[in-house]
């Protein structure tokens, strides 16, 4: 019994906001934002709700109403209670599943999947929906480019079934004391990042997180066929794909196009992967969220 | 590879709010509220932070800090990143876990449970705590007598392990639509109750809940030592065990000191219950969750 991704969708709001708007609202001169994040552009709600941002990623998968669980990854809910998953399971038109948001981070889609997996993996469910959705622009301070140069509103959705069958997989999750305060959002304020200090904790943590867990799967990179990182930054995921010895070919890429959107950025990440055909049956990848926690996390799926 | 309960205990902040004052502010006879809910008192906390609060509760076990696993319940949480559950890691000092917070309304406690279940099941974790808490005083309107007589603020913990052995463990874990919105808590305003509604629907789900759970078991009522609900309404307990044919006494009842503390319920009952030493090893007992989703959760349990 184990987890396979059968289909994987997203969605980003209409409004795309190019560097050049943001460059301009800072002073800054043209590229000062792509040379420090690889950022072009990205995207702001201006009108959907969360929880509609989600749904209509969700929507996008074809056979999502026959699922028996729903699992949102998120950070920046305001839907306390239902959850975003109760939202998605009324809209799908779901009598019966189980629903649930969970709150680890900015990547805390690793979490979701891994609470579904875990769920499989029991014979417990069959089919399941797993989320990541998040609205920064809505909780950024206008006045801090570190965030607002950054952030995207995104959501992205994953289909996954118990494929019957015996595939490879492994978690390495791990939380570790923010000693520093480097990385918070409280509902009654604003998102703070200490860009310094989450660019330290960016290039080893993680970094570490994949060493473990190829050492715990005996797993060597040559067999990974990509790795998918959490978009939180390129500079970062550069260190990272130098610190790990591979070619940063193997690390799929889309924050210029659509930048930081926390739990989404991996789901989003696969749903363009399955688009583009990148990914074929028996192939094993690597999928990495790290962020406000602080929370690390790695799984070496077989697709 | 089983669950068992190690330990629980429990934090109410210190000002406890008699009927009294309530029935006075809303112009009442005395023994109004008791009359129509069974609560007699209930706490609000006047400094705490809900994060603090759970903290208050984890302090009270010993060896909290050996766990590898923290998952909180909650509702109420302005802690979106990081959670009450890094918050925790962060004030036991411990190194290495992992942490994550759930959205699973009121008896998101059971899903917070659940979810250990499976990381236990699947050798993925030795020891872990499950927290449920809520601060519902801050959220509350305070011209809503419906919320105001019944909510509380509180705390619950508990600690659980591998046992190594094989113990009985069924869930019955079901989301349906909450097609009339009869319960919603948006962090952007305060929380609503329908409570004719809630009513219709806590005597109704959840009795259907523990009748599935015991089929799905084959264990009868006979052999169930207690059923230990969220502590909803005095009534709505009640009815459910007249429905349930079972003699009230079985139910754990605590709602006219506690009042209705949402996530915390659960764990809180349990803690008494250990305190009382009302449970004994071998003891099956029904946890029984439900409110907010809405969300209906029970789970079979060997002590």
């Amino acid at each position: 019994m184990s987890i396979k991704i059968i289909d994987a969708k997203y969605y980003m709001p209409e409004r795309k906001v190019l560097n050049s708007e943001i460059e301009e609202k800072f002073g800054l001169e043209k590229g000062y934002i792509e040379k420090r994040t690889g950022i072009k552009e990205r995207y702001y709600t201006e009108v959907e709700s969360i929880e509609k941002m989600a749904t209509e990623a969700v929507k996008k998968i074809s056979d999502a109403s026959l699922v028996d669980m729903i699992v949102v990854a998120t950070t920046s809910s305001n839907c306390l209670m239902p959850g975003i998953s109760n939202y998605i399971q009324k809209e799908l038109g779901i009598n019966r599943c189980i629903c649930m948001d969970v709150l680890a981070g900015c990547g805390g889609f690793i979490n979701a999947f891994d609470i579904v997996n875990c769920y499989i993996e029991a014979g417990r469910i069959k089919k399941a929906l797993v989320v990541g959705v998040d609205l920064l622009s809505g909780i950024v301070d206008k006045s801090d480019l570190g965030t607002v140069a950054v952030l995207s509103d995104g959501a992205g959705a994953i289909l996954v079934e118990n494929c019957g069958e015996e595939k490879m997989y492994f978690a390495n999750i791990v939380s570790e004391k923010d000693e520093k305060n480097i990385l918070y959002y409280k509902s009654d304020s604003k998102i703070y990042m200490d860009g310094r200090e989450v660019y330290k904790y960016g290039v080893t943590k993680p970094v570490e997180n994949v060493k473990e867990l190829l050492d715990l799967s005996g797993v060597k990179f040559n067999d990974i066929k990509y790795i998918i990182p959490h978009q939180s930054n390129l500079k970062i995921m550069k260190v990272m794909a130098n610190k790990l010895d591979v070619d940063f070919s193997k690390f799929y890429i889309n924050i210029d196009k659509k930048g930081n959107t926390f739990c989404a950025s991996i789901p989003i990440a696969i749903g363009q992967m399955l688009e583009k055909e990148l990914l074929t049956c028996g192939d094993k990848v690597i999928l990495l969220g790290y962020g406000g926690g602080l929370n690390t996390g790695s799984i070496l799926l077989e697709i």
